[in-house]
């Protein structure tokens, strides 16, 4: 925020957050078109300001995806604890969150890809690498909770790596249309695949 | 292959099997680079014959893609097929089945993403469908052969889904780094969830 008061304070006055309508332009066009569509100039353009105001935000292309990446899973980590902060049963809120791991992959394809996408280029970014651990934490509590263990014991860590491998792999599976040809409802059979996995 | 006994005796002379060893050329290639590196013209090049040749086994790069997921999904079915047959086992054929999908994965990354990437085209590849079909039999008849069930049993096909769900999620977790993190090496971390899943 303190550069944009500097240079440019028209476009700092008309856009604050400009960071944030940048990265909410990002989200929106995600969804709209190919993750290769995002481009700087582009979410300028949509916010109204200029590319140079746009990369006193970012540095390239690479960074707004990383940003839109971390913003992702801090949606995500809020859905998720949506799920499960009025369930009082834990083997139930266990399933909640599991099905919310489902929604947010259904209802945000490609921000989803994106955001388990970002970790081959090195160094990963290290907000993003934040967001992710937050997230995966939730899951650790979340699975701690319907054991006798604490989320620090290396049991609940692979409890927690099978449940997260099913989620993970069933969004997958959904997104890619591989759930299509099995007969049923893909979102019944996977309902069932999560039922199933807390019993 | 008759097509190939036609307008070029020459080219089909030295391959009698163009259309194989166009599909190696493309397993070869999608491994190297990237997947949007494989065009027809480069698998030409590097088998040897002109273009047209080629043209003659795929319509388009999109026909091509389709094969090599094919026989993705061939291969794969085999690497499964290998994995339980000398397991007496069922429990222990399962947990086999687990670690052969995953070393799958990890062996062929760009071939697996491929592989579960191509069924958003409509209409679906016709021979992709199946090999993909005949590989999911295969999950379906050793979660079978650990129950009471057979293989037609609406309850295996849930059971073989949750197996499913967590194979491809843990497939897509190792390649996309998202277990690097986590204090332990991936592979001693998956094989523990695997293990774990067949308790």
């Amino acid at each position: 925020m303190k550069s944009e008061k500097g240079a440019t304070p028209k476009s700092s006055y008309h856009h604050g957050n400009l960071r944030e309508a940048l990265i909410d332009a990002g989200l929106n066009r995600l969804e709209d078109g190919r993750r290769g569509e995002v481009s700087l100039r582009e979410l300028a353009r949509q916010v109204g300001v200029s590319v140079n105001a746009a990369y006193r935000h970012f540095a390239n292309k690479e960074a707004v995806l990383s940003a839109l990446a971390t913003e992702g899973f801090l949606r995500f980590d809020q859905a998720q604890k949506n799920a499960v902060q009025s369930q009082t049963d834990p083997e139930q809120a266990f399933l909640e969150l599991g099905r919310a791991y489902i929604r947010f992959a259904r209802q945000n394809p490609a921000l989803f890809r994106l955001m388990f996408g970002r970790f081959d280029e090195e160094p990963v970014d290290e907000a993003l690498e934040q967001a992710s651990r937050t997230a995966f934490q939730t899951l650790l509590d979340s699975v701690a909770a319907t054991t006798q263990l604490t989320a620090e014991d290396p049991a609940v860590k692979i409890l927690a790596l099978r449940a997260w491998g099913q989620v993970h792999g069933l969004s997958h599976l959904l997104l890619d249309g591989q759930l299509d040809h099995l007969g049923d409802d893909p979102m019944i059979l996977i309902d069932a695949a999560l039922k199933g996995a807390t019993q």
